[in-house]
């Protein structure tokens, strides 16, 4: 018999990615043990982050400041549009530090099985903003995937008529990678793209 | 560039047994595009958590209340105590339902090298239980590793002169395990506790 309380964070931690019944209650049992030191703190966060958090209107990347702190910072190239998935996305190209342009974040990809259209992402206001006289170059950074591919095709069609450069990420052998374990695809793009030394 | 919020978030999600700083991205996105259903629910479950759970001075259990629920049960048999080491084991046990006794937490193992002695554990309090005139039986419900296996040894010797049955988990084949995959020592002592059919 576990009290309800104890019962309702096992619940709720279930629900999070990556986590089932099992380690739920592993990560509960933690955090009971540790309510000062990390359960309270963790509470506190989660309901800071819940209130302040919102998306940005501007280029749609979650902050607690609308416009968000990339669309709000002067210091960056308003030249370089660089066009995302998720805000996952951008995280993960923010943590390389090697880009100092804005971001569009488009919320998914097209999928005419699922009914995700133009409309749905945010494809009109990037148009929208890839129109502006300042913005020079749109990089398509979208996910090697079908869905990812499809909707930069479709993007790159839409995106011509504005009279911008046009680029996607390269494709090729991830640093530290070994050639035996790459796909052939990724090591044929490799092959092709080679650069001179 | 990730805000305060959401960096000190995955910095505390981080923490969690199982989640890495890569998993606990993921687990912020999760929460942040699950504002109302699962962000804000899961804060007040652990700021309830935090400030109601409470060991329970009796068998040590977690709970809302003092003495837990388990403990004020005045449907379970007091003349079985089943001696765990930890609340996680005490949870295994209550899920099968087969229990209708109390408990007693030592919470942890005797362990030299890490000097943990009787006195740091709940044993002590255990002795005085099963001391009691309507205490029958104590079943010593401890892991099967080195740890668990001196400190039942240890608490056998002591709980002796309580004139208390004293009983352990049985050893054998797990249901639907396949005897091809166990190792010598649980198959060992399967065919030595096997039971007439």
């Amino acid at each position: 018999m576990i009290g309800p309380d104890i019962d309702r964070l096992i619940q709720l931690l279930a629900k999070l990615p990556g986590l089932g019944p099992r380690s739920a209650r592993r990560v509960a049992l933690h955090l009971i043990k540790r309510r000062d030191s990390l359960m309270a703190p963790l509470g506190e966060a989660l309901a800071a982050a819940a209130s302040s958090i919102r998306t940005c209107s501007i280029c749609g990347n979650l902050d607690s400041n609308d416009p968000c702190t990339i669309c709000a910072d002067h210091h960056r190239d308003s030249g370089l549009l660089c066009v995302v998935e998720d805000v996952g996305d951008l995280w993960a190209l923010e943590r390389t530090g090697a880009f100092r342009g804005r971001y569009h974040v488009l919320g998914g990809t097209l999928s005419a099985l699922d009914g995700i259209g133009p409309d749905d992402l945010s494809i009109p206001s990037l148009l929208e903003r890839a129109s502006r006289p300042e913005v020079q170059e749109v990089i398509l950074a979208l996910n090697a995937t079908v869905g990812g591919q499809t909707t930069a095709h479709y993007l790159s069609d839409r995106l011509t008529p504005c009279g911008v450069r046009l680029s996607r990420l390269a494709h090729g052998v991830p640093v530290g990678g070994e050639l035996d374990y790459l796909d052939d695809g990724t090591l044929t793009a490799a092959l092709r793209s080679r650069r001179s030394l």
